[in-house]
């Protein structure tokens, strides 16, 4: 007998493809070494820390004997990296942010995560554009929410705005935007957004309750040919991003992120009081404290951006030489081009016999597409082309 | 109007008396210098971590700047670091785990969480002696579950099992106990433990499901004259152990414990899985990747129990010398007594008056009792006693 929830077991159930094809990609790296597979499946940064971070930690190594170094601390996170977090999200949002307005949490799916504790009652709904980060599902459900998917338009994929539109109901308490996105890679426009930004605010209006708008933004560091991501606080008060530096220091084994609530929110002060709470009683307590300190450290710089931005090149000629129809990504590293047949699962398998690793778009509420991702070498991207072009021809 | 859940919103309006006694607290610091106020309140490890920590940091230092250093890893932690952890546990438990068995997670609240949210359905019951540590209580709400406390007999603290069996019933998910207890200070028998688990048994059977049992342990390292603590695995097997480095390592800042599933439970596979998943999409992700690194080279030191022992004397003279009725507390850093009139909000008040700071039992679901922690020098126990006398005999 299952001592798993029902909705658990049933999430295990559904997952079991995903874990198939995990396996699937282990047995093919056994079978013909690692190095003879191209494996474009993983969203996990292979450049290495900048070196603020081994710099760091050797300066921790100096101060950490003593009481209280490592000990507990404020559920929203150390005073210091508050202040420094609040200081570069309101450089970012064009608005001014003091520290009680962000919360450092363990990574963004920390943040996501206590923020839908706080706001969502059971039956809540989130609008949230697809394709999306399949996890945020989960993260909705884990509060008895249901996330409400909104196809955006292909191949460009920005936002459907009448559907968005359609889609917001009184039972809707947020909306969640991911831009740069994974896994499309697009970046939402200043247009585009207060156009979102003025449908929500419409139909709260229309519903007496404000609907909140959360912004999902760890690519912000990582944009190509002069993209800018707009800043969703300038453009709206029921407004909150959240973050992560598992990307841009490549650090995300030790998560650490944010939670920023805009300053000026009606009810923000009773908001920021909740998410500390719901921070604590999730179980996270705080950010981990050696990740907060060395953010502290290391807030001004990121991996080298140039190494994604050439891969990008080299990815977009493999796709393009292959025949493949795709959006050039504005920012993060991943492509999300469309199935050849309009079949993704059958695209994977025919892309598996090549040794060629990648996602469906199944997975991300997009079925047609598949996801690419560049965190491996330039020299894989180049290796894998012939492969590319002989399954997307085959 | 209010963006927050209204459970949330209700949350923060009931713990607001908790808010203004921290308040209070910290205006009596301002007020007469830190130094002058005796701070019982705070189970905040003030030893400094062992030196291998921050001789781990400066090994770390040297070994960060390669790809995936800090990456992502499997959700269940760093192989190597669950192989030791299942070492140590199947030493302390008396059964044989091996690395899969165990998941590193978040502290010993992110790995209660995790395991809640995988097993409850709404309306499922916790059931756990009183009094408890009051984030529980929280935990299993989190997941639409209630915690049910059964009052343990005072002054010793010790299981009423009769009433712990009529507390059981056909929505009993789990039992769970915290031994060495927080706050009581007190350890289980074998004999208790042995007599719980076939009232568990029995029940489960008559109900047709199992009735997990899941023991907190985080003070497991922290005993006196002798005291061991009975190893539930031994006795049950669907038995779970959730601990935590935060007291031992005084590293409760970086959230790193773990949660173990007993070898031979029925459908323990599955749960296991299970509770991968939860520890992923709760946003825990994995426990910090440095946390575990540390760890991995510090499982064989605690921080210098010795102090602690001492400082256990201490408080047990000032308390006897005020006329405090208590128990010796076996295990942990807390005394539990009986407020001098039954009223442990009014002695608090008393106590106030005396620079004295401790929590009232009603924070831990036993109202009449204080809790007392001695996470604070020597002298400053000392130091107290003329105070503690004068508010126990005003």
């Amino acid at each position: 007998m299952s001592v798993l929830s029902p909705q658990v077991a049933d999430y295990l159930d559904k997952a079991s493809w995903i874990r198939r094809m995990f396996e699937a990609g282990s047995e093919l790296k056994q079978k013909f070494g690692a190095e003879k597979v191209y494996d474009f499946s993983l969203g996990n940064p292979d450049l290495p820390p900048p070196p603020e971070i081994s710099r760091g930690l050797e300066e921790l190594s100096r101060t950490v004997s003593r009481p209280y170094a490592l000990g507990y601390m404020p559920n929203a996170g150390l005073p210091g990296v508050r202040l420094a977090l609040a200081r570069a999200v309101s450089r970012e949002q064009g608005v001014d942010l003091a520290a009680e307005h962000v919360l450092v949490t363990c990574g963004a799916a920390g943040g996501l995560n206590v923020f839908f504790r706080a706001v969502l009652s059971p039956g809540d709904q989130v609008v949230c554009p697809a394709p999306f980060f399949v996890e945020y599902s989960f993260y909705v459900q884990n509060y008895q929410g249901s996330l409400v998917p909104v196809p955006a338009r292909p191949i460009s994929f920005d936002l459907d705005l009448a559907a968005m539109e359609r889609a917001l109901t009184p039972r809707t308490r947020a909306v969640l935007i991911n831009s740069p996105n994974n896994p499309t890679g697009q970046v939402y426009t200043r247009e585009e957004l207060t156009e979102l930004v003025r449908i929500i605010d419409k139909r709260s209006r229309e519903f007496g309750r404000p609907i909140l708008l959360i912004s999902d933004e760890p690519y912000r560091f990582l944009t190509y040919e002069d993209t800018v991501v707009p800043p969703v606080m300038s453009l709206y008060p029921y407004s909150l991003v959240a973050s992560s530096y598992s990307k841009s220091l490549s650090m995300a084994g030790e998560r650490v992120g944010y939670l920023a609530v805009h300053p000026e929110m009606p009810g923000g002060e009773e908001l920021l009081e909740g998410l500390n709470l719901t921070n604590r009683i999730l179980g996270f307590v705080n950010a981990p404290v050696i990740g907060q300190l060395l953010l502290e450290k290391a807030l001004h710089v990121t991996v080298d951006t140039e190494v994604y931005a050439e891969r990008r090149k080299a990815m977009a000629r493999i796709l393009e030489e292959a025949g493949l129809e795709f959006a050039l990504p504005r920012g993060g590293f991943y492509f999300f081009p469309r199935a050849p047949k309009g079949d993704d699962q059958q695209f994977v398998r025919d892309l598996f016999q090549e040794n060629i690793l990648a996602v469906p778009g199944s997975g991300f509420g997009c079925p047609g597409f598949l996801r690419f991702s560049f965190c491996v070498s330039r020299e894989v991207i180049d290796r894998a082309g012939p492969g590319l072009k002989k399954a997307a021809n085959g």
